[in-house]
């Protein structure tokens, strides 16, 4: 029997548009190729720095292109960091936090719900010691896949004016929508000044690429400059000029499309699994996009102890505490597993659930 | 008129190999789309790594594939580091000079001389405070050019051996030599055991790719996993699985061929033109490979004083105090302009300094 995995966080193989990004390598690397395979784009591929800044309305000058936007968490926290606690969401995605704690930083959190970020508690923390910034994922977020409320959203905007707090606003999910108006940024609310935004394509056309970015305040460019040249000279640039190919064809809203509608019959299945095995003994969130839901079991059981169990019947997942989480949370992917697979992967958990003793 | 640099150690535009890489571009990713645009392999592009040790001789799990050799740097510093300091060629590579300052790691230096490292003077080192790790570029040294002789390769083997000093070898330029016998590396003749042996394919095929490895202990790798997967989760797969199609090709030592009569062709133009212009009023050395030669001026003359008339005259080049030389030496990199431009680049230092007043 196949483990069924709800735990990888990863796009399904049949969302990677192969064929045309080979086709882009190859054409960008016969036009560009003597700035592509040369150092010196610091920042990232001058063309797809550009495509970003008129996306975003920006200057080319602010946008920075990484090896995917953990890299750029690293760059943001050099620059920001150093001064007083870095803020984060209870739970948030569990990369930044062991990087957080393998440089000895202090984290405060700030709880979120189902309108995502407890803004109230945030500013009550605020009262607390100095932030250094806070790191937010408002938009399907990793790994609850709730999503902060335009209320919301605009009282956070005013708080990053009022108090001149950074907030770094991490969106890699907000375009994997399947349903619903997409809502505005905290970048765009607050006028970038003190947020500053990243986001990848690592949703949207391929992880492997390894192309992130982050919009960035003109005046932290020249420090970066020099963070970049210290780690690794130049990024990978020809991954970041097949993506830059890849939308120059016209080719990222039709695979944003298709992608949508793989992961979205997805997120139906394990909607449509979890009623139909779960209801009254669990409870979980309706995320209307992104690739995770979370899963709240009886608050009784420890879902970490079910792991070897799950893993023993065909299953894995990743538990709450991971994501600094309650210990009876779960995060359940739907991006990696096909809809029948999701079917049945929510029916081994049910069977797991009810060999074991729990009160709703 | 046109600034001459003497400046850039990259490779000039017509050795990068871009039609050929177009192809293999393309052609990895029909064949291995689905791995190379996914997350997971943490420490490289597999069958490169299979590559590599087959060709260094070791297992597969003892390669990491990064983004540049740089990265690999970091990674080792991360492994390495921590317990006193870390002993430096003087002069030598100013980006892990930088790295350390800004690590705020105790650097210990030892001094280059025509032979490369000073055996005798690291031996004299050791007897000093604890070394972490000692880094050298034992062939075609950048910036001076020079290569440890053979003997001075056993000895530093045997003191690594003997007193378990671990040493980074850093060996980008090897593969690019002239003429003469290629000697063995440290890590070879002391076994891999407390060496490791980081190289790149930067400039053997291209540097933009950023593809430089490492070979580790294998008592690294659970760590350095961590590492990576904390720093970029996965390398950018699509310039190592290029890199790697590229040499399934046999394309590689054609490639290195091209790239050493084209290099070979600029070295021999600085020699003549500095032995017709300089000769009595500066010394330099005779590098058989590699991209830089090591011009010392005499001891009056103040290399970084020169820099702005140059800058006026039209040339550019890195005054020797920038990777902790003497003041009156400087760095001549003939890898990127050509034969003629080098020529009239000599010519215009020559008048630079004849308008300089010189004792030699």
């Amino acid at each position: 029997m196949d483990a069924i995995s709800f735990a990888r966080g990863i796009p399904a193989p049949e969302c990677l548009p192969v064929a045309e990004l080979a086709e882009c390598a190859k054409a960008v690397l016969e036009r560009d190729g003597s700035v592509v395979l040369s150092y010196g784009s610091t920042l990232g591929y001058a063309p797809l720095r550009e495509w970003l800044a008129e996306r975003h309305g920006v200057e080319p000058g602010r946008v920075l292109v990484t090896n995917g936007s953990l890299q750029a968490f690293h760059f943001v926290l050099e620059v920001l960091g150093g001064e007083g606690r870095v803020l984060v969401e209870r739970p948030t995605y569990d990369r930044p936090l062991k990087i957080l704690s393998t440089a000895g930083v202090e984290v405060g959190e700030v709880a979120v719900d189902e309108d995502g970020l407890d803004v109230d508690e945030l500013e009550r923390t605020l009262e607390g010691p100095h932030a250094a910034f806070l790191y937010t994922i408002p938009t399907f977020q990793n790994p609850t896949g709730s999503t902060l409320s335009e209320e919301r959203r605009r009282r956070l905007a005013e708080i990053a004016r009022v108090r001149a707090l950074p907030v770094l606003e991490d969106d890699p999910y907000g375009l994997v929508r399947f349903e619903g108006e997409a809502l505005p940024s905290v970048f765009e609310l607050e006028g970038g000044v003190n947020v500053i935004y990243s986001s990848s394509f690592s949703k949207t056309i391929a992880p492997g690429l390894r192309v992130g970015y982050a919009i960035v305040p003109a005046s932290f460019t020249p420090e970066l400059e020099d963070l970049v040249a210290s780690t690794y000279i130049t990024p990978a640039l020809l991954a970041q000029a097949t993506v830059y190919e890849f939308l120059r064809r016209d080719l990222f809203e039709p695979n944003l499309e298709r992608v949508r509608g793989l992961l979205g019959a997805r997120r139906d299945a394990m909607l449509e699994a979890l009623d139909r095995e779960l209801s009254g003994r669990a409870r979980w969130n309706r995320p209307e996009g992104g690739y995770f839901l979370w899963l709240e079991l009886p608050e009784s059981v420890d879902a970490s102890a079910l792991l070897p169990r799950a893993a023993e019947a065909g299953l894995t997942f990743v538990a709450g505490v991971d994501f600094g989480g309650a210990p009876s949370s779960a995060r359940l992917a739907f991006s990696f597993v096909s809809p029948t697979e999701i079917d049945e992967g929510v029916r081994r958990l049910a069977r797991l659930m009810a060999a074991t003793p729990a009160r709703v």
